[in-house]
């Protein structure tokens, strides 16, 4: 017999689990409809030329690659791939598209993606993302209207300690090289920093060292990218981004492009203000993000009872241009489904209607004549909006109620032959164990009404 | 740069096309919850062991092989395969799962499935089913359920003309061994009734000669599945119903197995007349279904402007079994989204409200001193219910205005100046052409209002 588990990394997804990760879904897609985006899904798998080269060595390691299939398949070669993010199936679609879109494009998707990463708490080879992409402008105002979107989205689900993280990559850049870290070295040292959050700053100032920098390079390095006291994830606010833009105003002076990219941030800082994001942003110049295609702009966003984020994302100019040859400007961040769904069960966040069980009522069925009769219930019921189930069977009254208690369907309806002489129904509350004769035709409201009193 | 089209066979859902397919998923998860079935859904991959030697061998060919990674991958070795439908990961999950599961599990699931088939007309590569299953019980009211569910799905969406084809497997054993089908050529012969749809009487007569049989067993079988004219995809009547029955009661008298099989389709027959599938069914003995793991009544729905089949599905009392070792019987009918979409597409069948465009008003902006003021207007104007869509940069009213029009935003909302002196907002319809001012506190009031009014 072949085994029974799924294959390792992935999850099987029971009724109450799909129930929660249904609800997080639609809150996500009815607040990014509010703010304007628009639904795009593209397939699961892509050629693979369209995905091999887009996320660095170690990125590319993690693809799942699909065989070649008949005469080919013996070659053992790999024509296509499963996705591993949602921007680059944009971007290769954009570029297919590009009479039908708009100037300004902004469009959401919910799908998974797989990476073939090793499987840890929180972390499979099968997870959603919930991306929103902005394309066609850099104003700072494409950056503000997704904080504020995936603001508004975690606000909804109940999170109230979130803090988004703010930086520019050309900002980081520029620190840098004022700390005298050799463009050539740069990027090494941006892997020592983006592990602050793991190893503190003493692991980051040793991981600078090991990778060649001097120890006055890295002591600049850390005095300007955390001075004080470690980046708090507490609630952000107004004066310390005013605190940390002067501060960075004096280092960047002298350095062109990254000082404006700082004055992005500040706009981007003051627009958020006027928004559902406005209390929660922080910029922190020592955020990193590991993805090699941004340009600008990034962020991250965090709870304090999660390593890792809950999402993330950033400004990426030049990915589009690559498939179609024409620069489009481009914004996105991801929320990731798994971890939101992660706290929000720990914290005990979901609202009780999510786990609301099978069905509101079972149709009992006792004997085999009646069964017509009952189905036609079970048909009157549903007409009602009532959510019904039939007991498939004729069996004991008893194993009935019990199999409806054991489901945590709250009512039975019972038509006997004494109620069916008098075009009743027999309802039964399996919470308080009251049953009650109800007109046949009064059945579905007066269930609706009883379903909102236990609810 | 590497192409931009999707891998072949599968397609890219621009905005229009996700939102048709959220009215049909969304219309489909509603009745079947109203059925008492619960959401489950699997990972797009599967132990390749798990569906190998599913779906016999032209089943087999079809299936998507994801290559070993790491140090394995040079070795050309497939471990993991894609879904290749939604059957095989329930039995999975259900002996898995056995303990936790109730004795009668109903569950629905509504994903993608991938089939390396040649592409063509409404066959892709990728598609999505929608299921139901029933497991648990051999009672006819499960298959009856089952009948009605997806009949109301139709109905809800529109369709008026489709007929539901019933037999079972056994039934049509009995017929093809009581016409003389010797039993090692059976299942050859069903190869050649199965293409009855596309061949013809005419056609299936040639097969079945090709493939051996007598011409006298030839006739023999095709006057028993075919008396008279051919199967009518008209409306169904119960006295035809009745006609065929008591035809292939007196073909299959002496078949015991068989005749008891007619009985269960009797039943079957009788039950449905009580549900939204009555008007609907018809017992066809030529149907066939190509799955092998069926094992009793099968079922498919048809209209007559579409070639193959909206949805079927049938018995299948020993698939679970052979992941469990405990025999679980079981029943499931499938719709096909894309089918469906074809059909309501070249119908004309979606609502007006599926085509809702990108947002319900955009918020033009028009220097940078106004921006933060009218994000905020965004944000009051979203928090009232509405989708809104903010331009991104400063630029000409006219040009924003254009904008709006050219993306079907029925409303634009403009604060220049004097309107901010008043605390008022100017809203104008891209429909009527129509300016007015109101308080801004009243905008996202008299913008619903408006709405209504052009919808």
């Amino acid at each position: 017999m072949p085994g029974t588990q799924p294959a390792r990394g992935t999850r099987d997804f029971l009724p109450e689990d799909v129930r929660r990760r249904t609800h997080v879904i639609a809150v996500v897609r009815e607040v990014y409809e509010r703010y304007g985006f628009e639904p795009l899904e593209t397939p699961a798998f892509e050629n693979i030329e369209t995905l091999l080269g887009r996320y660095g060595d170690e990125g590319t390691k993690l693809i799942f690659k699909i065989l070649r299939r008949g005469e080919h398949e013996g070659s053992g070669e790999a024509d296509l791939a499963l996705r591993y993010d949602l921007t680059v199936p944009l971007a290769r679609v954009v570029a297919e598209h590009q009479s039908e879109l708009p100037r300004f494009f902004k469009r959401y998707q919910i799908q998974p993606v797989w990476r073939a990463d090793r499987p840890a708490r929180g972390r499979f080879r099968e997870f959603y993302q919930c991306d929103i992409d902005a394309l066609g402008s850099t104003s700072p105002v494409v950056e503000t209207e997704m904080l504020a979107a995936v603001s508004e989205v975690l606000q909804k689900l109940g999170f109230e300690d979130f803090v988004i993280r703010l930086n520019d990559r050309r900002v980081l850049a520029g620190i840098l090289e004022r700390c005298g870290v050799a463009e050539a070295a740069q990027s090494t040292a941006l892997v020592a920093i983006d592990k602050y959050e793991h190893i503190g700053r003493a692991g980051v100032r040793q991981e600078l060292l090991n990778r060649g920098l001097s120890e006055g390079t890295a002591e600049s390095l850390l005095q300007t990218l955390y001075p004080g006291a470690p980046a708090a994830t507490g609630q952000a606010s107004a004066a310390s981004t005013e605190d940390v833009l002067t501060r960075l105003r004096g280092v960047l002076a002298e350095h062109q492009e990254a000082a404006g990219a700082l004055e992005n941030l500040a706009a981007i800082a003051r627009l958020v203000q006027h928004t559902e994001a406005g209390s929660r942003l922080a910029i922190d110049p020592s955020l990193a993000r590991g993805l090699s295609y941004y340009t600008g702009a990034i962020m991250e966003i965090a709870v304090p009872d999660l390593s890792g984020s809950l999402g993330g994302g950033g400004r990426y100019d030049n990915l589009i241009g690559s498939f179609s040859g024409r620069t489009v400007p481009a914004c996105g961040v991801s929320l990731g489904l798994e971890r939101i769904i992660v706290v929000m069960g720990e914290r005990r966040m979901f609202p009780a209607t999510v786990a609301r069980g099978s069905a509101d009522v079972l149709v009992t069925l006792w004997d085999e004549a009646s069964r017509a009769d009952l189905l036609g219930l079970a048909g009157e019921l549903r007409k009602g909006g009532l959510r019904v189930e039939v007991y498939p069977e004729t069996d004991k009254l008893g194993k009935q109620f019990k199999y409806a208690a054991s489901r945590h369907i709250p009512f039975v309806a019972v038509i006997g032959d004494d109620e069916r002489a008098e075009g009743a129904v027999s309802l039964k509350s399996l919470a308080s164990g009251e049953q009650y004769s109800v007109a046949r035709t009064d059945a579905p409201a007066e269930l609706r009404r009883a379903l909102n009193e236990v609810r």
